[in-house]
């Protein structure tokens, strides 16, 4: 199922507008390009909110934002709501500054979204109003394990639940959960933490795979976090001596690029939680 | 000859400012310093006007672009057009959104390019006030192939014509045409479109050609693509297993910086058509 | 004790807020967190300011400045200083624009920098008010070479004595200077000058060190800059046939992920002039 889920994106290449970051904007063009979906990014409010409707999905990312692309969020968002777009938020650093923080939380109010996808710390900080932060990485504190395991798959399902929203936290174990079922995902690598831009190219691809798998929300988000973890797996396991984190953002990439629906079946690692 | 376009490349190391979009500019920067020349940003208005005056060649692509960075284009344009530098416009999404199309147009209209370069369906909206797209890529419809060719071949010629620019129409045939020759260029692989900023590469190093090819824009431009071409195929066959897009950018960037003029005279695939 | 000093980068991996030019963003990220620190970019003043507060070292870049992003630099830069905040500027283009002298020289009267890291034009434009320029690159004529040696460290420490920041001016020959020690640094090779971005790397690292080593920010700097040197040589030791410039750029950050304190105490390459 989760193979399928990769084929639909394949087959019909949505087209995914993202108002990102700038850090990280290339990668998340070309995983979006590797995962077989077509890119685009806009973010001035007048042209982001134009690209939009001739999309299927609309990744908004809150890194690096400013005045004028957050109004083009907030435009291109309303926009997409009204077409019945797939649309995510990522909300980069909720927690970490007071703009960050409440863009998203202004964003979840008048927007729908399917899909909130962020760290441990930035759910926290949205679900809770407070939490910890490492800056843009989540702070330790904060980490899913399997100690804290069933705690917190029934936080993330009760966030969902109230935010109508599919939650992925992502971290080394993975949490996908609407308000019923939620998927704890094990695959994926430390080192991708060495990484800038796993969660950006994460977001990207996840929304395509929404896009490409209309009312199987959940499940597509949960193939986009098996394909990016099992890209770090695989694309780790490709690194020559002497290569480190630079090749590997290539290798992880290269990795979505190659992935197939029975690489994607046979090197899923997960459970599901009820 | 396309070899001697190179060599001049290599030798004037033309300084080529571009304003460009920021999902592709990191690229466009190396793929610059790989064919010899020297890659300059700058987008504030007052900036890009002075900066522009010390380089020779200007890159103007619209991918991304604001409110600001259109200030920066016109004005940083008109700049570089009294000066007789070489000046190029790139007009990625245009048929897409109100705003590219217009900025495009506008452009067009208020200052003299040498060249423009873009894919079928960017070049059809601005010959012809329409087009169809499909976000920054080609519409499939609007495709050149063997059966529309000399047809193509003409519509570029005339474009070439009523706008005193050398049309530059790329795709798995690309078309390179003054008011009266056109350059038919088979070089490249289908591969290239799942990078993303190949396009964007291309008018970076085209606007170098021409900056360092003066009095021979048509074949300086065609040359250009032909590198591109030869790069993409070149870089193709240097791909190891389990690599993929993100490698092959890496691989076409470096085939262009090991380019030589043997190289690109041996493996350019073109016809010309009057 | 140049290990040591990154040794001290890889323990404590300070958060460095960078305010830089898209164009070599992500490439400073990646090298950030090669060397063992976090990166975090915000650019909306106000966003900027609160951000910095969470961060040990902020590095000021002017590459791709604008109107918005230098009242950042202004506002963040007041605040890093206020906490005691490593603080370098990268000077980049002064010399080749009125506006990016002009920020350049008002940034160092308003705010207190530990660092400013120039190529030679960069640094002469700034200490004698002229400089000559080739856009963002040194001019020849400005070059450190062993006939000028004894008198440009002399340069390098009386400007850094009437700054009260060290001051590093990078190139073939590196010195990296204060009011009274000057090291001179011969690591690296020609072909990173054929890579965008390598000073912007060194600019992201080197504030990282002195983040990480504070009381000992003369070292801290002459540290990185042998990493960086150093990586360029071990990098262009690993490239393959038919590798160039792209390529180059990713085993450069590589090897600075995979540098060790005895590979740097080993391969640093340098003398100390008083």
């Amino acid at each position: 199922m989760l193979g399928t889920c990769l084929e639909n994106v394949r087959e019909k290449s949505p087209l995914v507008h993202s108002i990102t970051n700038y850090v990280t904007v290339n990668d998340v063009a070309n995983a979006i390009l590797a995962a077989g979906a077509s890119p685009i990014m806009a973010d001035e409010p007048s042209d982001a909110t134009e690209i939009t409707a001739i999309c299927s999905a609309l990744n908004i990312n809150i890194g690096t934002l400013n005045s004028r692309t957050v109004e083009a969020m907030f435009s291109a968002g309303k926009r997409a709501s009204e077409l019945g777009h797939a649309l995510l938020l990522d909300p980069v650093g909720a927690g970490a500054s007071t703009l960050r923080t409440q863009t998203a939380l202004k964003l979840m109010r008048e927007i729908r979204f399917d899909v909130i996808r962020g760290n441990a710390s930035e759910i926290k900080t949205l679900a809770l109003g407070s939490g910890t932060t490492h800056g843009v990485d989540a702070d330790k504190a904060d980490a899913v394990s399997d100690s804290n395991l069933a705690f917190m798959a029934g936080f993330v399902r009760n966030f969902a639940r109230s935010t109508g929203a599919v939650i992925a936290l992502t971290g080394a174990i993975d949490l996908v959960a609407d308000g019923e079922t939620c998927y704890a995902i094990r695959n994926g690598r430390p080192e991708m933490g060495r990484i800038t831009g796993t969660g950006c190219m994460l977001s990207g691809i996840m929304a395509a795979f929404v896009a490409a798998n209309p009312g199987n929300v959940l499940e597509a988000c949960a193939a986009s976090v098996c394909v990016m973890g099992l890209a770090g797996e695989i694309g780790y396991s490709h690194l020559q001596a002497h290569e480190g984190n630079s090749s590997y953002r290539n290798r992880i990439i290269d990795a979505i690029y190659n992935m197939t629906a029975e690489t994607l079946e046979g090197g899923a690692k997960y459970e599901v939680l009820r």
